[in-house]
């Protein structure tokens, strides 16, 4: 196992420790529970935003901290749901008198924990509201998950729903926008490699010289197919058009495309399946009114990309445009 | 071979056009020879600030081209300068009448078609002026290079003069910073695995399970030593003393701390080399005042990371500290 660690243990403290020193304006970090928090959180009478998820996925969501976004996030372990204390914590951290948004990515022990965190914020009189990301069409169960897997659609529902929150929207106006993005978005992945678990020292799965998996998910959970690698052209028409045909997305649709690499993509193969993804888009009718490209919801050092669509409206077209200062996405200030 | 492309030959031209449909907004890509240009360039009585280089090192360069950095690219194939055609289109499309910078990273094939198109634009009219990157402390000379190669520094010297030239500065005063950014400026990297040029269809040098190489270049050139691997703060220390001492870096200095990933290094990582520098530099009693954490020159698809540091004084973090809007770096707007 090759990686830039100190130890298997370290490494989300020591990420944590890296992100505090290099962020300190827009974020600080708590420990024991590990939370990361935007400065001047809680904001009175500002909707608290928070998300959290096992690490290993980053800039994803500590990467999303800071203003018009996360109000906090948890991190947990690598590829491990965080406990409820964190949320708890982050919870009270963030709580500034309107109520908190807890979004959850539709994993088992994610949502479980999320869940426990929310009785008892509310046993302590904070109102907590949730949305639960299912954009995933791979497939129906999965082996952490019932029902649809949450992927990259939870990176453009936090920025949605932070910028909802930032206007100064009531708790049940977020709740109502991010619910309306996760059912506007589909997500679909693909991998080339695999990623190494640094508890586990090796491959999570293998894949032949030739071979990559389609629909995979950002823990290396089992896809659709293992098939032989193709062209770029080809593989983009494999996670798009389920993408396309679930919603369905319609001709006169505007979307917001997002092309995500996976972790140890490079960037230029990312903007060969973008170009692929639009033409593909154009064909249908479809015009992509916005669009991100990099690599924000990943799976350590896996090679592979996702493509998430969203449909949007003026809604949601404004309030993705709204300012966004975080770690990893920023514009507009 | 596992690469998101639809052919070895295609990559530059299929990545450009997905550059042009995702960010329509901020540039246009021409063709034969390819160039990316900023929407609006040239703009009247603005010193024109291009640089280029062989693709595979994105976002360098085109990810940069836009207000407050780069006013055009010229992407090269893989691993390859781009030919004095391309330089020289580059710059009639940005020359505004004040003077045209070329950004030039030291490899022989860069120097010295850069120095054919500047001969070539001299004889249409256009004043040029170029400043010659050489911030790697890793070897004096190299595969590619007479003297010390240019890296990290660059991505940071394109964004501090690209700011200067915003402002209205004159071609000598741009050029005049370029120098002192880049004679501020000091870096190295390391690899814990090769790279595979599309082209070649095999990794361009081996490394064995427990090795990595450290001083790389950023085509895969030898470093200095070939090592087993260690942990990242030993690895830190082997990046960062040889800077610190080289220029030297002295206690009371104020630096831009730039940890940067080759392509397939994962975020967390480096999040935990910045930590380890962030605690190097304060036992030195060197302070980081600005901050960059990303993969912003890269190799391909390589993992490992490089360090750069610049020492700042007020104008330099002024200039950091403006308004940029590219693909790749935007703050301030």
């Amino acid at each position: 196992m090759k990686k830039l660690i100190n130890s298997p243990e370290g490494v989300v403290k020591d990420a944590l420790a890296g992100m505090a020193a290099a962020h300190a304006d827009l974020l600080r970090v708590d420990y024991d529970p590990d939370i990361i928090v935007r400065v001047g959180a809680p904001i009175k009478g500002k909707v608290g935003v928070i998300s959290g998820g096992g690490s290993g996925h980053e800039p994803m969501h500590g990467g999303f901290v800071g203003l018009g976004m996360l109000d906090a996030a948890c991190p947990g372990a690598v590829f491990t749901s965080p406990v409820p204390d964190q949320m708890l914590a982050a919870t009270k951290a963030v709580d500034g008198g309107a109520g908190v948004l807890h979004i959850v990515k539709n994993y088992t022990g994610d949502v479980m924990n999320f869940e426990m965190a929310a009785e008892l914020a509310a046993a302590e009189g904070i109102e907590v509201a949730v949305v639960v990301t299912n954009d995933d069409v791979a497939v129906q169960d999965s082996l952490y998950t019932a029902g649809r897997r949450g992927v990259g659609v939870t990176v453009l529902l936090e920025k949605i729903v932070g910028a909802a929150a930032e206007r100064g929207d009531s708790l049940l106006e977020v709740k109502r926008i991010a619910e309306k993005v996760n059912s506007h978005g589909r997500s679909m992945g693909m991998a080339l490699t695999s990623c190494t678990v640094p508890h586990a020292g090796k491959p999570t799965f293998e894949l032949g010289e030739n071979e990559m998996e389609i629909g995979i998910g950002i823990h290396g959970e089992p896809g659709r197919k293992r098939m032989d690698i193709q062209d770029a052209a080809s593989i983009t028409e494999l996670l798009a058009t389920p993408i396309l045909d679930d919603l369905p997305f319609q001709s006169g649709d505007q979307v917001l495309a997002f092309v995500n690499g996976l972790g140890g993509t490079p960037q230029i193969e990312l903007y060969i399946v973008y170009s692929e993804l639009a033409k593909i888009l154009e064909q249908r009718g479809i015009t992509i009114s916005r669009n991100l490209v990099g690599s924000y919801i990943t799976s350590l050092e896996m090679a592979g990309c996702s493509i998430t669509l969203v449909k949007l409206d003026d809604e949601l077209t404004q309030l993705w445009d709204a300012p966004v200062q975080t770690p990893a996405l920023r514009w507009g200030m």
